[in-house]
């Protein structure tokens, strides 16, 4: 039985615990989880596991993922947990350990052990990790899938899209970047090497009935996003997504959730249409996004970027945002970025929730509130992040105004006039 | 003769000069200043200085503006004028003293001598600085506006629009934060306290003979601007913004250029409609926002929040916007804050450029050339802000590739995949 399959007979027993954090009927969750317009992830190892969940996609607050994970360059497990607790205690929705360094195993079952919050891994990094790229087998696919899942992944980004045909609409564009998707490259270079088509694409079926039996989600990965706005939203990628949105409808046949992966690199005045566009062709699926950034020319700023990618692609539908750090294209993020990217992240989902739900601007307003009676700890207590609200605020010294305008504070001045 | 008149009759001198800046025929930019859709704001008394010029609004790169200046809480005139040079070395195309600390005209000077980018200032803060509401008198309004103008300010916020009708506008709305501008409120109290008409409307045609004659540009100011997304867009704002368009085509009428200023915080599916709608009553003149920020609960990071905001409302038109620092709404900005708001300012401005403007995604595709290159250095050249991004970068310590996937960097498994 897959939360699907529950979804499907009315079964209300988890959907009435997320719907509660959530603030939706549990009969209106469920709908949406039957239906596959919300995912919930989690796998069936951790049911029993006190794990903070989450539902993912329409009519749902907009959620928030953070990837961290080792690298060839540097392999620092306890420093990756720190970042992946980091985010957890920041306010990520879930957690994607990328690791790529080395030992995969033994640093994904210590993530999916050191947090709370589902995680998510990349099953196809572990065979290229471990062989050069002819030597890696059709079956090295299914193998680190299955051993991801039996780990107690909650999710799995699978690159099924990476196909014969797709590589060859790719091979035909103008692209700056070609790939830059690490799961998308390896695919592509495997499937050139090898002649071969994509296992997780051919072995689709053997691909659901794994994440069946552990009711995992999956997450259909955009291996051929643009990287760069130059080569936003062409015939290549397109060619990916339709075939991601009629994966999209097998899985749904045998009660698997899903969700789909997009871009990346979208001029601003694009966003809206890739978006909307993505959602038709994937079936209403939950989309999630990485940024989009809609430019290329500030690294070192990427994750304020991102998140203005991420604020309008969340108001035109975006479901589930993935972190972008300040490291972005220069190096592996240090725990500060990670946390720093993760309430950046949020606030771009905020932004765009307060347009798509009802009930979100009541916290923008009970901050208005808190400015109108210059109550500055009320102030603070709102504060999406209260410790560096207070730190700022602590450099005006405990006066009823701030150190901007003093006493000439327009506040003072016109609404509380009353009172001076 | 004003620059207005120089257009009118076609003389380009100063058009050739800022045009070559802008990437812009001399004869169209001659057009859009006589027509009063940009702007180039020169005090005449600055004409034969070295100044960094720059028009501002239709057709041309989105400009951003850094505000500095003393409080009655931090007097450090040296400090401000610190942060007007860092706000100029990171790119800022204007700066406004907003100082109402003491000494005001000194520090004035002190601040156009120290930079070469046009300076703006706010002159109805003076005489309120001074004294108490009662005290100041109709005439204090304009001996203020023209001390600021023969000190050699190149633009001056006129707080115009609030009106004994525009206040009763306000007085009627719902508003939870009544009145945030600082010479907005001061002005509503003014006018509250003796009964008496705005001087800065009443005797707007003394405004313009006195901007005119030394060529001063006006920023038509919005003191009705909303404070938090519940107030946006609501009618107190726009009973201001009509004023404001009419006072935008009496000073057409003699020739003195004018902007107009606006919100503030807008909800993001808002800011489209927000700044079309300014555009049309304003009369097309170039429009200078203060953000907006799209959301209230994020003190800190206001920074990152106006960057969402600007870049939305730089897509829809907006010509010039308003640094907001990570202070905002807490204390007075430090130099490093300042100069990190003047980045995200003009990252914000890029993003909209790139959709304005035919030419300004080059910049983006000679990065992706870079990266598609692995060419770090002329990625570190090329961003916007290199010294950041060499020392990100530099914690993956000279490798051809970068420490978050090493050699499984996608770039060099497919796009450089011969040459491994």
């Amino acid at each position: 039985m897959t939360l699907v399959d529950d979804a499907r007979k009315g079964l209300l027993t988890t959907f009435e615990k997320v719907a509660l954090i959530e603030n939706i009927e549990p009969r209106k969750l469920c709908k949406l989880v039957a239906s596959g317009r919300a995912v919930i992830p989690l796998n069936v190892k951790n049911s029993d596991r006190e794990r903070k969940l989450c539902a993912i996609g329409e009519g749902l607050k907009t959620k928030v993922n953070a990837n961290i994970g080792t690298s060839p360059m540097v392999f620092d497990p306890e420093g990756e947990l720190r970042k992946a607790k980091a985010a957890e205690q920041a306010g990520a929705h879930t957690v994607m350990d990328l690791s790529i360094g080395k030992e995969l195993r033994s640093v994904r079952r210590k993530i999916i052990k050191g947090v709370s919050i589902p995680v998510g891994t990349v099953p196809v990094y572990e065979p290229f990790v471990n062989k050069q790229v002819a030597d890696v087998g059709e079956d090295d696919f299914l193998k680190s899938l299955e051993s991801h899942i039996k780990d107690g992944v909650d999710f799995v980004t699978i690159h099924a899209g990476v196909t014969r045909e797709t590589v060859t609409h790719l091979k035909k564009s103008n692209r700056i970047l070609g790939i830059v998707s690490r799961g998308g490259s390896l695919t592509a270079r495997w499937i050139e090497e090898t002649g071969l088509e994509n296992p997780y694409y051919k072995e689709f079926d053997t691909v659901l009935d794994m994440c069946r039996e552990y009711d995992v989600t999956i997450s259909l990965g955009d291996g051929l996003r643009p990287g760069c706005i130059h080569d936003a939203s062409d015939g290549a990628e397109l060619s990916e997504q339709i075939v991601l949105g009629e994966l999209v409808r097998r899985a749904r046949e045998v009660g698997v959730q899903v969700m789909v992966e997009g871009p990346g690199h979208v001029p601003i005045d694009r966003i809206a249409c890739s978006v909307r566009s993505m959602k038709r062709i994937v079936h209403n699926a939950p989309i999630y996004l990485l940024g989009p950034l809609p430019t290329d020319i500030a690294p070192g700023y990427d994750h304020v970027v991102a998140a203005i990618g991420g604020a309008v692609a969340g108001m035109h539908g975006a479901d589930f945002i993935c972190v972008c750090t300040a490291s972005e294209h220069l190096a592996l993020p240090t725990e500060e970025e990670v946390r720093e990217a993760v309430i950046l992240t949020r606030i771009a989902s905020h932004i765009a929730d307060i347009v798509k739900l009802e009930d979100e601007r009541k916290w923008d307003d009970e901050m208005a509130h808190a400015r109108a009676e210059l109550n500055w700890s009320r102030q603070i207590n709102l504060a999406i992040d209260p410790v560096k609200t207070a730190q700022i605020h602590a450099r005006s010294k405990g006066e009823d105004v701030c150190s901007m305008c003093g006493e000439l504070c327009a506040i003072k001045q016109w609404l509380r006039r009353d009172e001076s």
